[in-house]
């Protein structure tokens, strides 16, 4: 039986879906950072207007989708699908962001991999002929996520040199079956990946062996060298795990060095904003994605490139229980349309 | 373009994935109500072995998909992909479980409604041509539910007459794109439906209206009655919101009496088992679908099902900041191969 499958783990489009709008919001200090001309909206004040941190989030999600199916010029009744998620007990961002929008939903969880696995899904529902117009989502919020998985911010608790900031951002792209714009032509769904990392505040070495196993295995299946994307980026590794990333790889027989980027080291200046080892969170790819990379990607600036969100499949729960860290990365390889 | 959607909501299959294994575990409650001939494995205390709850969710995922892959005489590395989801904080029974599978992993969070969205997905991803073979996977526990909800089991909490009983089971599915067994024809994708349900030990009334959002989608993209099907049973509407259901189909010109059944009121003997308004849980219908459901179909008691599973997509948290409860529904129409 015809399959799109290639090799183990990635599949390939047969008619690519292309990005019709992409935007995002993002807060204070990602708004000062290197990328804050990729930014679509800058909050003043990380509130986005809403009483709760949770609640702020939500308007994040609500606030990209709206700017993105506006770009895309689509509304929210020609959105077949919405796919997306977030970093919250039971992702109530995305569902209390979805409430208003009255697109049928799918909820997802990927911790900070969120982002490739709602791209990955929306591309294959589109290719696999199940509708003309997808939706992907994902966001993060320094407040909600701090205390949430460490302590609330009043405490004022220091940090260790391994541990990175949460972003404070939203980023959405939404798909169509046709149309002009960067593509998706590959995703490479991963498998779980846990090389007993319990220190919950180094995420960076926790997902560095899932990228790697990823990365590899797309490569692998597609027989492309790494030289074949202008950038291979990944979600959120930080200082620490892009090193690693680049040893395990190596190990295996590809030099990343050249096309290596990491969104996490990508969107706050590590000298001046004091970030220790970069951003995390389900929002720091995603807003790094529908701002800096798709606009390289349109300027010509790149024209493949793939694009590897990680993910820390963990909880505080977990960690408590003495439980090592499983990580998780997909990866989706985009090719510019022009 | 060809598409596969019917109407505003429904995807139909080109060629109906099959059922080709299936199984559950479910806890000892469960093992002693009316379905308890339905499952394959009953744990004698819950624990299954493991020193936290968390752990035994875990493991009942890993036993249920372990059986199921094996009566469909499939291996782990012949799965394409696993979509799973649970209600922890952070779905980390499936991915704990999932950590030993090496399968391309989708994790998933739609509540209740999770067996839903985990089978549609499955089904879309093999019926778009991505790969042979997908499994579906979706738990709960009672004891790990009822201290992250609500409260610790030592509390010895009172419930009041609206409530349900969080239901210990895990049921799984291995679809294939042939063979034989009960097949997959098509999908309803919830919209997500909140009507202003703040109180959350009434979940039923939380997603009746969900419930009858979808199932009325699903009759009329199809263009059909309600007794085209044998049964059309929700997920965990329990007494209260199955009334609800009942009501609120009837106001859009449905009768579905005859033919209604809820999943939450299946499990349980609520008169013996002192479980107030039914059973509830992503492991709900999932343990009573991989169970009396299925083997009814099999049997040739019942030829055309639709499978409703309700989820309400809340949290903790939102409900302390005083917000209401969204629902959603997903449904999957099953159809029997022989």
């Amino acid at each position: 039986m015809e399959t799109k499958k290639l090799g183990g783990q990635t599949v390939q489009m047969s008619q690519p879906p292309v990005i019709l709008g992409h935007a995002n919001v993002v807060g204070k200090k990602e708004g000062e950072g290197p990328l804050k001309d990729t930014f679509d909206y800058i909050d003043a004040d990380d509130t986005f207007g809403q009483p709760s941190w949770e609640k702020s989030e939500s308007q994040m999600q609500k606030q990209a989708l709206t700017m993105a199916m506006e770009r895309a010029g689509v509304s929210a009744g020609q959105v077949d699908f919405l796919f997306a998620g977030d970093l919250l007990n039971q992702c109530i961002s995305s569902s209390y962001a979805a409430r208003e929008q009255n697109i049928p939903f799918f909820g997802l969880y990927g911790a900070c991999s969120t982002m490739g696995e709602s791209i990955a899904l929306a591309s294959m529902t589109l290719d696999g002929g199940f509708g003309q117009c997808a939706a992907a989502v994902a966001s993060s919020h320094f407040c909600s996520a701090e205390r949430q998985y460490r302590n609330p911010l009043e405490y004022g608790s220091q940090r260790t040199p391994t541990a990175q900031w949460t972003v404070t951002g939203a980023g959405a792209v939404v798909l169509g079956r046709a149309g002009d714009g960067p593509k998706i032509t590959h995703c490479t769904i991963g498998r779980i990946v846990d090389k007993g990392v319990c220190d919950a505040n180094n995420m960076g070495a926790a997902m560095a062996p899932a990228a790697a196993k990823t990365i590899c295995a797309h490569l692998h299946d597609t027989g492309r060298d790494p030289d074949f994307y202008d950038r291979i980026i990944t979600g959120d590794l930080g200082k620490l795990g892009s090193e690693l990333l680049l040893e395990l790889t190596h190990r295996e027989g590809y030099d990343l060095r050249e096309v290596h980027a990491d969104c996490g080291m990508l969107i706050f200046d590590p000298q001046e904003q004091d970030v220790h080892c970069g951003g995390s969170g389900c929002g720091c790819c995603a807003s790094v994605l529908t701002g800096h990379l798709l606009e390289q990607m349109k300027r010509g600036v790149w024209k493949n490139i793939l694009f590897c969100p990680t993910g820390a499949l963990h909880s505080p729960t977990a960690t408590m229980q003495g439980e090592s860290i499983p990580g998780i990365c997909h990866a989706v390889a985009l090719t510019n349309g022009k």
